[in-house]
């Protein structure tokens, strides 16, 4: 392996980094938290220190083969948290390192599962830090990364495709670059957006901020004990419009942008999700409907934990462990589902539902037909071989770590039901589960060896399971 | 669809079963239970008539296409089903309809899932038919039927391709009869074998026979309420050696016949199955080992269970529910993992699995470098391109049908981990589940749908899914 090439790729992370903890540290001037102000420049200074040293010897080959793609997005998504976590650690908020990179991973892969169990004892500082690694993470560092910074001439696509969410990378424009910039012109504007109409709303500057951060990059980390079931009506419904928003594929609104508006609502994956989101919320609204007595009242919560949930983003407004079965199990269904490729948030993806299905029902037809060829369309295009094959693979590797993690974390000898939603809450970056891990409570109940896995879990769901895989691979630490 | 050729089919099926009903009522004669005996022998001369109506048109043509192959064996079983549920609602032992199908399904599927709460107040002669269903259905009816009748030609293989587990059929000898024959020789010789060791064992030929037609068909009736607990340790451990051995693939035992010792114990699968339980009695071992005191006892209980549970029996000697989270969540995952393909067993299959870890490993290389041609080699051969594609379409469908089942049977609002391990106890064919489903339990709870939706999941699991899913297909009924 290039080894010099990842360090000089970690480094870059490190600078830009050092750049990002710069913006909790004026909250805290702001705020006059000045001791956790000086800490965070601290890091911020410590980042940029080490940032430099790693990319002094330059690239030596700009040569970027997918396996170093994997290898540096994985890893510099690990230093990331590592080092996005240390000022939580140095301010005494979250004084156990493991607690800390918990909390941190957790913001970045945009899960927002939380050890804290009081949320507003915070600092200003650390709140606005917390809620900030989601819109990082969100959208990804890399593709920031790749959006400024002109890397490794032409094979760039290997981080892309390494850090990007979907069976396959759409390329919205024909150079790496310039879909990276689209992408987060986007992310931002929809960002600016959301903070500006709950400015409207009435809501504090620090709240409307941190609260887009959560619902924009589908994080779910809140700033108040409830999550948002303090807030109004209004900015509730104004953050499930956004979350749902949120979880659309990018493209569709780079047709917009292009405006193409016939082809942004003829992307097949954009109204299997719409479909999929209307469907649970009517099953749930007339499941939960008896809980709230008013057709509004049940058709806000379930649109919100609906909305919530398939984005996995993982606010709450009310405790749906309290919901029948039915309703809790639609939830989990929609913890695996996920969001669309492309989006901000988790999940196995709606493309690749859709294009299972399609694939069993080719099956099918090839078991009663033999000799009958039929190509999978998605889109009015037929799916590549590679693609299909890949998606497949994908949802068994998926399950193969669900099972083992849970494994793993059962010699904690908590219920099933907690352990099995901890694990899905944590592979599809969601945040809360059911029981134990349920919306009013947090993950503080694990071991130390257990929230090892279910950070594992966390960084191998956002970045699609195999850049984390690969780093097991013996071939992968090979030099050649 | 050819439909006189099906109906030709299930005819048949109908005449064999009208034979096997006449055993249970040599048995009610034995026990003086006349009445009884006089209702099996009558349900026996209804099929006989039926099953005579059926073939009275002959097949008409004796082309077998797959499409009909499938069909036949999924309508094949329903049928079965259904008239040997007709003796326990006329002998008024299960009046329900719904309730006497499940119990029969459950016994021809070899899952052993119960809706009985007090098994000792059957008759002798339902408790025969009770388990002796296990045995019919464990190497599989079709395959008996084969094995007797000279029957279209050569394309019986589409029907042996439909029932037999795995993901490949292996044809021991090039003709399907014969092979049919073998299998059945292997699997009587293993039933006689087991029925003198247990009579050895003292046990009365009543219960010898019973348990032995539970452990060889891994069904898991047993004929005291609480299962195997009351019997010895010496007949506990002759039921767990025959478990394990009954989950083995058959074409171990054909090797050993043809005095191929050296092959017989080189099949990856068998090594790979007895590695699992290795592990799995291990760990749990170390796991309960506080609550049962001795090592002996503590590996006598592990050691049933892991093989009960793995091979998809489902017999208990101790109530698991008890047991720790980890020893659980074991038991869960073998479950899913099941027996091998080719063996009585259920689940997902070793052999699947197997090809599954080798595919991931393959996708990691392609990964690392895209341009390295690898083929997948299970036993020194390389795993065709179809049964590998067969194999990950089969676990993601497998996936499928287990979420859709168990969100239709949350219905119900039982507890999540009893809704659970009950789809996962019944589409893999096992029995028992956990909680409310537990080894102490029996599956009465659940209402009627749910019962008609885990009796979908009872078939689909034996038949391994397509040839189930294929009657939803609309083309399997238009007519060409």
């Amino acid at each position: 392996m290039n080894h010099r090439l990842v360090l000089y790729i970690c480094g870059c992370i490190l600078k830009f980094e050092s750049a990002f903890l710069l913006l909790p540290s004026i909250t805290g001037i702001f705020y006059h938290e000045f001791r956790e102000a000086l800490i965070y420049v601290a890091i911020s200074l410590l980042c940029l220190i080490l940032g430099y040293l790693c990319t002094l010897g330059g690239s030596k080959s700009n040569q970027l083969y997918p396996k170093e793609g994997f290898i540096s997005v994985s890893l510099g998504w690990i230093v990331m948290s590592f080092f996005g976590a240390l000022p939580f650690m140095f301010t005494g908020e979250i004084p156990s390192l493991t607690d800390a990179l918990f909390e941190t991973i957790s913001g970045f892969t945009t899960t927002g599962a939380s050890i804290l169990t009081d949320v507003e004892a915070l600092s200003h500082t650390s709140l606005f830090w917390r809620s900030f690694t989601h819109w990082i993470g969100g959208m990804g560092v890399f593709v920031f990364v790749m959006a400024i910074l002109p890397m490794m001439g032409g094979s760039t696509m290997n981080l892309m495709k390494a850090e990007s969410p979907g069976p396959s990378v759409g390329k919205l424009v024909p150079k790496v670059k310039d879909t990276a910039k689209i992408l987060y012109i986007i992310y931002i504007f929809i960002t600016v957006t959301q903070i500006i109409i709950l400015l409207l709303c009435k809501l504090p500057l620090f709240d409307s901020m941190t609260l887009t951060f959560g619902t924009v990059g589908t994080g779910g980390f809140g700033i108040k004990n409830d999550s948002i079931a303090g807030y109004s009506s209004t900015v509730q419904n104004v953050i499930t419009l956004f979350m749902i928003l949120s979880g659309i594929n990018y493209s569709a609104y780079f047709c917009l942008l292009c405006k193409q508006v016939k082809e942004a609502f003829s992307i097949e994956e954009v109204r299997v999700y719409l479909l999929i989101i209307l469907s649970a919320v009517t099953i749930i609204c007339f499941n939960t409907f008896s809980l709230y007595g008013t057709i509004e009242a049940t058709a806000k919560h379930a649109f919100f934990q609906v909305g919530s949930i398939i984005t996995t983003t993982g606010f709450a407004t009310t405790d749906f462990n309290n919901w029948p079965l039915l309703s809790k199990t639609i939830l989990v269904m929609l913890m695996f589902i996920g969001a669309c490729a492309g989006s901000t948030g988790g999940g196995i993806k709606v493309s690749r539902i859709t294009i299972l299905f399609k694939t069993i029902k080719k099956e099918l037809h090839i078991l009663m037909h033999p000799r009958l060829v039929k190509k999978i369309k998605v889109d009015g295009h037929a799916v590549p071989h590679e693609v299909i094959r890949s998606t497949n693979v994908f949802i068994a590797v998926y399950f193969i770590i669900f099972f083992i993690s849970l494994l793993l974390i059962s010699v904690d000898n908590l219920d099933f039901t907690s352990s099995f939603t901890a694990v899905a809450a944590t592979l599809n970056n969601i945040g809360p589960g059911l029981d134990s891990v349920g919306p009013t409570s947090n993950f503080s109940c694990f071991s130390m060896f257990s929230k090892y896995v279910l950070m594992f879990n966390m960084l191998a769901g956002r970045l699609e399971i195999f850049p984390m895989l690969i780093l097991f691979h013996p071939a992968c630490w090979k030099k050649y």
